[in-house]
């Protein structure tokens, strides 16, 4: 059985140890906040459990085998380490870390000490977005086109990072799970309306190497929630709707057709094909439960079968290429190209 | 009685035909185009109207007082330039010109010849557009924060100009209508998937001297269409949905509350203000129609009542920053400081 | 050449004017009206066309082969019976007459002098409606369970007939189209709000000898419009909903499997089956352009292809039916057995 | 402080529990279920409370001063009768008993006793209902015309109650709070797909002393779940959508005017009024946690402020009457007049 500490217990711990109680294989040995009034709560629901005030208790607790880091993203790193370093298996909420530098830190000391080191990128065990991929993999829509997402809503404004590193940080999880290739390049503008705090409304454009082009639009100031994720490729098209009830995701028979020797000007090159719409079925399983299902099987089995600190790493060097483009009002940045190394 | 001659019988010409007619004050009096099926069409259905492929003939018919240019942009200058001196009042389709050159050629040409110059700003003559209009005039929306919209849908691909040019230009003459600022500098980018075409997704984002954004996503390859675009403000926030049947418009009570001394980090900066939704009722005359009326009467009174070669002129002059920005990849382009002066 | 007569030109006639003179084989040779704004307005778009407040001119036109009736209801008896008695064929605005009787001297006139008589039944020649039909006659959604239908919309409140008449009528003429069973009881209830008036709600439950059942629901007061029809059957279910502007039919596969042998009272007798949703592609082609086309060659063939006197009857029996039942608020009424010798 | 014992740990069991278990002045002192996996699941997220199998042992227990039963239909008055007969306050699930004998019988138990009977009408806590009962009360609506629902799904299909018992007693229970008047008959419709079921589809008109007219719409046979509520009035008309996430009540400015004095058949007899639309804000406190809390003040002070077993009785008895009528096709059934004296 792994034992698992859950350090934060604000608005996503409590989904953490409600799942990982329900997992089997793993119990929840201890829960950690600085809020006495959260932890009341987390002892209300969970008696059994371990709840302290004190992370350190948490950490060197022997019972506890992973510990899951669901804080703000600037406590990450130190959170992070300081498991490794005790022995422990860490899973660390998304963003990773708040810069690459500290990722790949953390990277570097979960293999040297054997460890393994996971980020919670929710959304890619959802029925939605493993369909999604699975469209896009086996080549179903066809060469991509572009990948166009809006995720945008009231609130809630965070302290620590912009709204790219609260959002966005979704779709490039998303991205990096669906696509068969990444960015090379990124464009970004934003804006902050709070003196003194981060962007809230942001616009990412990625390029690849294949003509292909991604687009983020995020937004902490939106009237309305939106979460609406279009792919489009030669063969077919997805629009991937999370507020659906059912069908979040459509794929339309959909596309165009480029005629190779247009003659005149006024000649038509492009012609349209319209055919049927399919929703699949999706699997409805929490996203959550799969996931630390699959944490919990990696822990056992050695081999890692969940994102991975590596997986995040690369959301966050993309993160950071996209707020220093953005800093300079949309001034294109390269990803580095050690990238596909790390 | 004002003699309307409209050139091009395409896909709106007919609009323009059908809304000139039934104007009070003006008739058609003729209707050229160079593809004769589309002029047989015209027959049809208007027996009484001169018809013919000979562009020249209806500007120099002593019956046209008024020339109507509903053709490829790329044509639009030189019609416009004949007509003007034929001694005709104008009316462009929008885009007004390819280049701000060419539209700043013809507004000076209509100036010295006191004729009028008009181009067709469709949007803004509609219910929704001018009660927008309204509410940010009046205050109601308060500060503004950003305006956000998304114009997407499958074809129609054009042959003369881009995805910017064709529905962008929507949304600029939608914004020079309804807002009291305009950018002063703009990022763009974009991708072509037609081999020898031009770009059929473009995103722009506008900066202004004022705290506010602009953001328009505009899309040929979208398997589904979307009309949607959002208004922030600091009192009150709009949605704009076009392809609403009723309730086009809504205005919701809904913001952020800054609170100016935070204490510490992880004190809440922001509160939240939510309140009730509203749909106000919208005047559902034909935009078309108000708009050749609101045309014929500045010829008759030789006042100025609809939108006018100079407003045309700003939208070509922002298409322009667009297209070479988007050349760049997102580099920031600074709009002409002159423009204010045309 | 088929020469066509129209007698009405308010709501729906023009839409017949405009598709007669647009169907190859067809012309459009008079149109009459009392009111004389309706006919210079038919005359300023259609010069062409003979134009007369006088019906009997209209029918006696050598020209006119066919009288297409668009008026109140309580007039089509008596203009068809003196269309058909001057020996010409006749296509009468749904429903077909006030009462079975007055149809079944139609159907009877008709034959006698060897015309062909319609009935306007348009949306069955609609895609939607089409592909319904050919989902449930080839049995792809299984043994039929109901039809269930919601036509609500604010007025426009008839004077010579109610809701029923006015727009159940619409989904009597799809199920007559669309289903292989027809009702043999009919139970409604309803309601009149304009003193003096008729009924301007009411709800329809129809039964069958089969074990389905079907029902309506209008209302000419409601604030929002609904026109969505569910089918259900024992493979799959369809949702039809006409104000959707592209996917307005959607197939489900999902059901239910009566398990056979329940041994408890609390074991389940009921299993859930959920599948994909499929929106079939469409034929857009205008429904009346259909009809019309259907009907100039019915009276060239002398075969009839398109909704008949027949028909139009059978849903006029069912018309009476409901409307007698109403009367008693809701008792069972059956329909009359020689309905199938009609 | 008011112990609660919960009889019944299945699908709604545990809301009861949850939210008891957070009301202040209450806390959850037994469960009971036949299920001993459900009382595993109990015990396991709450490890203080007694557990049961025998239901005897709960309603005996003396820390229990609240019964909340949580059971199939058939078992509730036997429950409910043995707390009563207990000394113990009893709430129960909707609808209050299988027959309007058993309802009166628990309510005259509870006054001889002196106890206090509850019924768990939970949609009347909502926010959205209590904002609807708001609007008509206080005459926003003008003179009521309508009430129109239609609830439907696929599933769950009960073992002990037909369709109407299950779905339908929503709206009467909401009905019975929002309106100012009751009907005093109704014409039921129905169908069983299910052999040796019970009706899975089924159709209620209500009539009133008053020219208004109630219609509720259930099926658990529906591929697509509604939850839509209109109600009409001469001021003004709402649209109550319960799976809206946010504006979840519509409130239409829309209406008719009708002419008081005809002159003519065709002229017109009612005018058509459009406004505004209005989304008021709605309390988003849990239905359930409110009505817990409404339930525990009124055993605290004596006066009881929550749905009573007389509203459960008037929602049961229009149940029968709807059954009765259903078995006939339709037929009106009268409700009894002795009604308002229960």
């Amino acid at each position: 059985m792994i034992g698992v500490g859950v350090v934060g217990y604000g608005y996503w711990g409590p989904n953490l140890v409600r799942n990982f109680a329900e997992t089997p294989g793993a119990y929840v040995a201890s829960v950690s906040d600085l809020n006495t009034q959260r932890l009341e709560l987390a002892m209300a629901r969970y008696p059994s459990i371990q709840a302290t005030t004190d992370v350190a208790e948490l950490i060197r607790n022997p019972r506890v085998d992973l510990v899951a880091i669901s804080t703000p993203v600037s406590t990450h790193f130190d959170l992070a380490m300081r498991a490794l370093r005790a022995g422990k298996h860490v899973l660390v909420e998304k963003p990773l870390t708040r810069s690459s530098e500290d990722g790949l830190r953390l990277i570097e000391e979960a293999d040297r000490r054997r460890l393994q080191l996971f980020v919670d990128h929710t959304f890619v065990y959802t029925g939605s977005v493993r369909k999604l991929r699975e469209l896009v993999r086996t080549g179903e829509l066809g060469q991509l086109y572009y990948y166009d997402s809006t995720r945008v809503n009231l609130g809630l404004f965070q302290h620590d990072v912009d709204v790219i590193w609260d959002l966005a940080v979704h779709d490039l999880a998303i991205m990096y799970y669906v696509l068969p290739m990444w960015p090379v390049a990124v464009s970004t503008t934003g804006i902050c309306h709070v003196p003194g705090g981060m962007e809230n409304i942001a616009y990412l454009t990625m390029f690849f190497q294949e003509n292909m082009i991604a687009h983020v639009n995020v937004n902490w100031l939106s009237p309305v929630k939106v979460r609406r994720t279009m792919i489009g490729g030669s063969q077919k098209m997805a629009v991937y709707d999370d507020l659906e009830v059912t069908e979040k995701l459509k794929v339309y028979d959909k596309g165009i057709t480029v005629k190779s020797n247009p003659e005149t000007l006024y000649k038509m090159l492009v012609g349209y094909r319209t055919g049927d719409m399919w929703a699949p079925q999706l699997d409805t399983t929490e996203a959550l439960a799969l996931e630390t299902r699959q944490i919990v099987k990696s822990i056992e089995t050695g081999v890692c079968l969940a994102t991975d600190g590596r997986t995040g790493l690369h959301v966050v060097r993309l993160l950071e290429a996209a707020t220093q483009s953005m800093r300079h009002r949309g001034y294109i940045t390269e990803l580095q190209t050690e990238m596909a190394a790390a």
